[in-house]
């Protein structure tokens, strides 16, 4: 059936949707009712248009400022600095940060061709002459290239007197010793507290 | 953001999507072209009015009757009876059958309030009586649903003299008898064959 098929492939272009959930997920459009297959598709073809990017954080947004950088209630002394715009949405989440935030839009990865020149580093600088942060927050993620680019921002940061901070790596809470990779285990004896 | 949070609620009712897949959807979008994303809203929209049932076997069909119904290469002489539409799909993919089929659209359940009176039995001892159809292959899964709703056919077509079969059970190949539950087991046993 080339309708099938058709629609099969395309939900197989989107991530973590293999051929088999892109067949579930097409038989329950066949069996569900058709006010939801078109509300859905509506969402889907509209997302682009509804969501954009804060001119100030570059994070998503309905509004440009976005509710971060406009909200009144956030600690302005502080920017989280995160890789790509859905982080701001998973730190959000957690609900355990109260600062502002700016997206870089990648790492630096020399491998892939990104260098410090891809990533939104003059909007930051700029943010730091002109706001009132007086710590940045690296919040990438604790790779190869989330390291290198940490470190990078730490050095260019250095002259503006902002202090630079880094997410604390180690065992996650509720896992195991024995399944944390070595790495994350020298990490976390490097990085130990005091109790 | 009220348009991400509509787009994720609608995606977690989909079959094997849960929050983070929805979440991980959304942002590929956000970022994918937008041509992309209109072609999957168009076919998720019209997937409903292009594909609808063979008047004949009851599976999904883009004309009706359905290609496997009005095909000149199959053999008239079996009817496969699956629970579903997709089962027909499914034994299609697998190129092993040549007969033809017939969609219950259920299965016998007390328990979910489904009896023989739900299911589309009428059609199928019409077509057995005007058809050349020899052999009934019960493909109803092997659960206490699909094994009830297998007994109670073979009963109920006993009087029109058609041999009623059913889909052996057993041993996936490739399986491990160790992994093997001790139901699974005990049918390998008594349906076991001579080498």
């Amino acid at each position: 059936m080339k309708a099938l098929e058709e629609l099969v492939s395309l939900l197989t272009r989107l991530p973590g949707i293999g051929r088999k959930s892109a067949l579930r997920v097409a038989y329950h459009l066949l069996k569900t009712d058709k006010a939801y297959a078109e509300a859905l598709a509506d969402r889907i073809a509209g997302i682009k248009d509804s969501i954009r990017f804060c001119s100030i954080c570059g994070s998503y947004a309905e509004e440009d400022p976005c509710p971060v950088c406009s909200g009144p209630g956030r600690d302005r002394s502080l920017i989280c600095v995160v890789e790509q715009p859905q982080d701001v949405v998973t730190i959000e989440a957690s609900r355990e940060y109260r600062g502002l935030y700016h997206v870089l839009g990648g790492l630096i990865s020399p491998l892939d061709g990104v260098g410090p020149e891809n990533l939104r580093l003059e909007a930051l600088l700029a943010r730091l002459r002109e706001g009132e942060a007086r710590e940045v927050v690296m919040a990438t993620n604790p790779t190869v290239e989330g390291d290198t680019t940490a470190l990078y921002l730490k050095r260019l940061l250095e002259p503006t007197g902002v202090a630079v901070t880094r997410l604390a790596t180690g065992i996650p809470v509720g896992g195991d010793l024995e399944y944390a990779d070595r790495l994350t285990l020298a990490r976390s004896f490097r990085g130990r507290v005091k109790l």
